[in-house]
């Protein structure tokens, strides 16, 4: 017996790589100037911190001066959000935001808030069976007053993609900026911030392979945005706050890594992953693929099990040494079902049922084999026991 | 000829101790999972944060679920201040904020975006000339729709300490909410949020030899608050964003450390600090104390050099191999004189000629005589070029 965990749960978070772990080393004892210094630890503190500038927008082909560091995908999307929302009452009486039912909380409760506490008015766009968003529906959603427009690039809980291309071009046509939170994609999709056609973007370091508590807002040249978090006049004013000089070294160091290891990570992942998504529908009786069956994350497998709740599945395989989780890790400890799913169609019992299965760098063909092993009579045995 | 650095900036940051760094690493590639998972791998980095949060606690006397984990000291502030404002709309007219003016940016900056996007008025308490606020001048700036006062415990620019515990008695007897921006005292003063008398208070985790990116607020129970960064239920739902464990680890490692080395630190500190007090105005003509002579933290020295511009100074210290700034690295890149000289009555001239000396952990009597050799001669010789 080994004590190896089988970890499927790179959706929500993944380990810090050992180049990216060795790379932010120097910066917690030895190069820890403050990087607003003017000695020497200072500068060189400053000059990491522009070389991982550089690196992050080389990868999502930009300018430096559009990328600010942030302390998570959250706080990105929280800035993009607020921040073009702040501008609002200087520029006249433009006050409706539009966002699509399956955003990440980050986005969905900060539009609420928006909504409930300033006066802003708000769309949130439904989606079809597979969480797509209709292109159609945002166009018919668009308003004079309408100042932002958020989407998701891919889906956390099923693994959709939405065609942010195209929705991105329906918001240019009417000039209205286009925010996605991408906090998925990085390793899994190539990124790039004019073919995706995106004014705004938000990263987490956490989610390939680089440290938490660090992320990345894109935020295109010319986009109004007043800084959320106040303060000292750190990243060119639109983020308060001692720059995080070893966590940024990690997240670009990781995200550069993730990029250059994506073409031949993608086909792996996905050929690991597609086993899965053609075996468990015939191993477990009742059982369908959550999300889309091909527009979906490479690395991404999500199922609904009928007639079961998914805790003693979770439970199940953490005895059995694999760790999973039902979709969100935001909303795990939640039991109210997914608002994802529900706007998916997926009825309240069904939704119990949700299992998500993220593979990553670890991920290795033996482990598939242990889940498609392990999970059938899991789940035929907890079913047994429940009616 | 030695390569090693004296610095003197320990009130803009420090390195992250050895026992600190150590205490993070496992968190950063070993246990890494999401701590909201329900898997082994998230149990263990949930029970690390409910240690980390313990031991926090336990530093400020404080309850558990008082602390919330934030990613600086900037949000901390942001967080309190935009936090209880955005409770006011919904708890009748009440809509006043009092400051004073020497607070950190953080706080003077998000209290100015309050009073001018969000319609607050903001009452900018002044200060004497050693940088302390009058409890009779906030007594009289009390107004029946005052929601908050936040003023700092102890200056960054210039050391001085406020007298916390009678202005926060004003506040409490009129049933306002007391912030403090306490960032500079981890390490040097004993913290205790009952004795102080706070409500709320802000901590840097890199201040105190912790990391960067990770910092803390203290939210007495009972406290109103909004959350300003909104998404998961995360921290109690008062802070949404991916637990940074790691910094989180470290952070309370660090505060723990520096409250338990206290006891032998401060006097050592401050003897050393007094030895440049009493010194540099006799070894330097023209020369000042800037903040308390007493009345100040123990390791921080400030000086006001007259006929001198503070950059030079720097610049030869540090080609003299001593890391030195001229009061807040927050603002060490913008050319204006220093709002808090400013309002200590210093003009433009001589607040041009502000260094700041903050001692630490490496800070031996020996960098002590060298800054004694160093400085004098090169502050008379960059006066001569000057005139």
């Amino acid at each position: 017996m080994t004590h190896r965990i089988i970890y499927l749960d790179h959706s929500a978070t993944t380990p810090v790589s050992a180049s990216v772990l060795a790379a932010m080393m120097p910066y917690f004892s030895e190069h820890f100037g403050n990087a607003s210094g003017i000695y020497s630890q200072g500068r060189r503190a400053k000059q990491a911190l522009e070389e991982a500038r550089a690196t992050v927008a080389s990868v999502l082909h930009c300018h430096d001066d559009e990328i600010i560091f942030t302390s998570c995908g959250s706080e990105s999307d929280n800035m993009v959000l607020r921040g073009v929302a702040w501008t609002a009452p200087q520029t006249g009486r433009r006050r409706h935001l539009i966002i699509s039912v399956v955003e990440h909380k980050a986005v969905i409760v900060t539009a609420r808030q928006l909504a409930q506490l300033f006066d802003f008015d708000l769309t949130i766009l439904p989606v079809d069976g597979y969480g797509r968003v209709d292109p159609d529906a945002l166009r018919q959603a668009i308003r004079p007053d309408t100042i932002l427009i958020s989407i998701m690039a891919a889906n956390n809980e099923v693994g959709t993609l939405q065609p942010i291309a195209e929705l991105s071009a329906i918001a240019r046509d009417h000039g209205i900026p286009f925010h996605t939170d991408a906090v998925q994609t990085p390793g899994h999709l190539p990124i790039d911030v004019d073919a995706w056609g995106v004014d705004a973007l938000a990263l987490s370091g956490h989610k390939f392979y680089g440290p938490k508590g660090v992320g990345v807002a894109y935020v295109r040249r010319g986009l109004g945005l007043l800084p959320a978090q106040t303060g000292g006049g750190h990243e060119g004013k639109r983020r308060a706050g001692t720059e995080n000089v070893a966590g940024i070294v990690g997240l670009a160091t990781a995200l550069q890594e993730a990029d250059e290891l994506r073409p031949q990570e993608v086909p792996r992942l996905q050929a690991l992953r597609d086993r899965l998504l053609a075996a468990l529908p015939d191993l477990i009786p009742n059982t369908r693929i959550s999300g889309h069956p091909q527009q979906r994350l490479p690395h991404h497998a999500s199922f609904l099990f009928a007639d079961i709740e998914i805790q003693g599945v979770l439970m199940g395989l953490d005895m059995a040494g694999i760790a999973a989780s039902s979709g969100s890790a935001c909303t795990s400890a939640a039991q109210a079902p997914s608002a994802v799913l529900t706007a998916m169609g997926v009825d309240a019992s069904a939704a119990a049922g949700h299992l998500r299965l993220s593979l990553g760098r670890s991920t290795t063909a033996a482990d598939i084999d242990t889940v498609l092993d392990v999970l059938p009579p899991l789940v035929a045995r907890l079913r047994l026991i429940s009616t």
